[in-house]
C-alpha cells in the first residue's frame, strides 16, 4: 500500500455536480487510499447562497455530505453564511480549488477570478467551466507555470469522455492538426425534432419541455457554446490562443422544416458542425461553428442527440475520433475526480 | 531539460512496423531527449532472415536505418547471421524488448516465447502482436509482475487509436463492464462490397485484389481475428481470462448478396460485431462475435472500412467510444513509440 498523501480540497459551486463529486469520492475513499496514496478532505465548500463550509481542519467526502443532509430542511447546505468563494478559498488553506460553479455564459469571470486566486496561492486547480479555457487559457496557463502549480480541467469540454487526458496522456508528443465535431446537443435536439415535421419555434419548445433546452437558448442556438467548446479545445491542444469571439458562427434560427425534411429524406442529416485546423505550418488556427448535412458516410453521422463526437487529426496517430453518449453530473463529476488523481500522480 | 535516461531496445522484427519505429525515433530523437529525457539507443534488432544487429554498445535509430539502407542491394538488412530472438535478445544486455515479428494466427507462440524472455531477464516489453495478450495475457501479466517488468501492448488491438492507455491513464478507477464493436476492416470491406452486388467468392476476389484481404482469408472471415481482438480487450481490461477459443463466432462465408442489398435497401448495414459483458457481478465474461444489422440510430452504424471503433461501458463515466480511421504501420509504430514513453515515465 502506497503512502497516503492528504490533498486538502475546496469546493466552490456545490450543486449536483459538486454532490456527485462527494458521493464518488465518500464511495471510493478506501479505492483511492489503497490504490493511490491519496487521501481528500474537504477544508471548504462554497455555494451561492446555501451557506458555506469552512474547516480548516478537514473533513471527508462523506462527513460534507452528511452536513449537508443534516441541513436539507433549512434554507441552508452549510452552516456558516455564503461568502466570495475567493474568500473561502483562501481562509481554507487548500492545496487544491475544484472549481464547479454554475456556469456563466458572459465567458466565466467569476470562475476565472477563482482559478487566479488558486494558482497565485500555491493550489493546484481544476475546473469544469469552460470559460476560462476558452476564454483566457494562455494567461491562467502561464499563471500556473509561473507559481508551479496546474490547471486541469477535463470537466470542461466533452464532460462525458476524456478528451483533454487523451491527448495528454495516450498521445504524446503528437500534435493536433485540426479537428471536426459535433459539440452541441441541444441544436442536436432542435434539428431532429424539426425533422419530425415542425417548424424552428415549435421544434425549440418541445426541446425545451423535454429539458433539453435552456429557458434562454440563445447561447446554444447562435453557436456561442459551440465556439466555446472549440476555443478550448483549439487553445489547450493547439495553442491557439483564440477566444469565441474569433470564431465564426451559424446560427439555426433560420433552418426551415423543408430543410431538415429534404435532407432527411436524402438519408442525410444536418448538424451545427464545429471546426478548426491551423492554416499553414505556424499559422493561426481557425475555427468555425457551421451548419451542414452530413451523409451516412460522414464519421460524424452517428453524432446527434446527446452523443457528441469530435475526429481529432494527429501528425503521428491519423485521426483519432472520441465520442460521448450523454453527459450527466456523474460524469462530470468523474471529470474532476480523474483531475484530482492525474495531479496526484503528476500526470 | 531534465536528466537523460538511456533505454537499451532490442527490436525483433524489421518488417514495415519496425521500420517505421526507427524513422519515428530517429526524426524525434532530440524530442524524445529535451521533453521527456530519453534517449532509445538500439543494441540489438532481429529480423527472420534478413540477418542481424547485435551492438550492445547501442546505435541510434538513424544509425541503425543507415547500417540497413547500405545493404539493400544485398539479401541481409543486417551484417551478422538471422539468429533467434531470445538469443539476440539475452546476448544484447537490452533493457527493453520491442517485439515486432510478423502476426501468427497460431496464438503469437514465437511472440510469447520473446516475451517471456525480456519479463524472465530483467528486461520491460512492448509487442504489437495481439497473439500473446488474447492467448497467454494472465500468466505473462504474472510473469511481469513478478519480476517488477511491464508489459505493454497498445498497437496490438486498435492499432491506429490508444485504447488500453485511454482505459489505464484517462479512465483511473473505472470498471469496464463490457465493450461492443466494429474491429475488423476486412470483412467491412467483403460486406460492403456485396452490397454492390456480388456474391461472397466475388467480392472477397475484390478485396484481395485492393490488398484488404490476406491471400488466405480464413482468419478474417471465419470471426478468429475478431475473436482474438475481443479476448484481448477483455483480458486486460475486464480480467477475463479467456482465449480467443471461448468466443463463438459467426463467419460471414454464408452471408448472400441478397440479404446484403435488403439491408441496404432499408438504410442498414451488415457488421461483424463483436462484444463481450461480465454476467453478473463478478460472473464470467462472455463474448461473441456475430453477424448483425445496424441501423443509422447505432454508434456503431459509421464503422466501416477501415474505420473500427470500439463502445466502452463504464461504471463511473458511463459510455466512452474511441475510433480509428484506417491503422498504417506509422501508427502501429507510433503505438510502440507512446509505449516506451509511458514506459518510461512509469505510466
Amino acid at each position: 500500500m502506497p503512502e497516503l498523501v492528504t490533498r486538502r480540497v475546496c469546493l466552490l459551486g456545490f450543486g449536483k455536480v459538486g454532490r456527485r463529486l462527494c458521493e464518488l469520492v465518500a464511495r471510493n475513499d478506501d479505492e483511492l487510499a489503497a490504490r493511490h496514496g491519496l487521501r481528500l478532505r474537504f477544508v471548504a465548500i462554497g455555494t451561492a447562497g446555501h451557506g458555506s463550509l469552512l474547516a480548516p481542519a478537514g473533513v471527508s467526502a462523506a462527513e460534507a455530505l452528511e452536513l449537508a443532509a443534516d441541513r436539507e430542511s433549512e434554507r441552508r447546505a452549510f452552516p456558516e453564511p455564503a461568502r466570495p468563494g475567493v474568500d473561502l478559498l483562501l481562509a481554507s488553506g487548500a492545496d487544491v480549488l475544484v472549481e464547479a460553479t454554475p456556469l456563466d455564459p458572459q465567458g466565466g469571470r467569476l470562475a476565472i477570478a477563482h482559478l487566479e486566486a488558486a494558482l497565485g496561492h500555491d493550489a493546484d486547480a481544476i475546473t469544469v467551466n469552460k470559460g476560462p479555457i476558452a476564454w483566457d487559457y494562455r494567461r491562467l496557463a502561464a499563471l500556473a507555470a509561473a507559481h508551479r502549480r496546474r490547471l486541469l480541467f477535463e470537466g470542461a469540454v466533452m464532460d462525458g469522455c476524456p478528451v483533454f487526458s487523451l491527448f495528454r496522456s495516450c498521445l504524446p508528443d503528437c500534435r493536433l492538426l485540426g479537428f471536426e465535431a459535433v459539440f452541441n446537443s441541444t441544436t442536436n435536439f432542435i434539428l431532429d425534432a424539426m425533422g419530425e415535421g415542425g417548424g424552428f419555434a415549435a421544434a425549440l419548445a418541445q426541446v425545451q419541455a423535454a429539458g433539453y433546452a435552456e429557458a434562454d437558448p440563445a447561447h446554444d442556438i447562435d453557436g456561442h457554446d459551440a465556439a466555446a467548446k472549440i476555443a478550448a479545445l483549439a487553445n489547450v491542444l493547439m495553442d491557439a490562443g483564440m477566444t469565441p469571439d474569433d470564431v465564426p458562427k451559424d446560427s439555426i434560427r433560420d433552418v426551415t422544416a423543408e430543410r431538415v425534411s429534404a435532407a432527411r429524406r436524402a438519408g442525410r442529416r444536418l448538424r451545427v458542425l464545429c471546426t478548426a485546423q491551423r492554416n499553414g505550418a505556424g499559422g493561426p488556427v481557425r475555427g468555425a461553428v457551421r451548419l451542414a448535412e452530413l451523409g451516412p458516410e460522414h464519421p460524424l453521422f452517428s453524432a446527434g442527440g446527446s452523443t457528441l463526437s469530435v475526429l481529432l487529426r494527429t501528425d503521428l496517430m491519423g485521426t483519432v475520433q472520441i465520442a460521448e453518449h450523454g453527459a450527466l453530473p456523474e460524469q462530470t463529476a468523474y471529470g474532476i475526480y480523474s483531475d484530482l488523481i492525474a495531479l496526484h500522480e503528476g500526470r
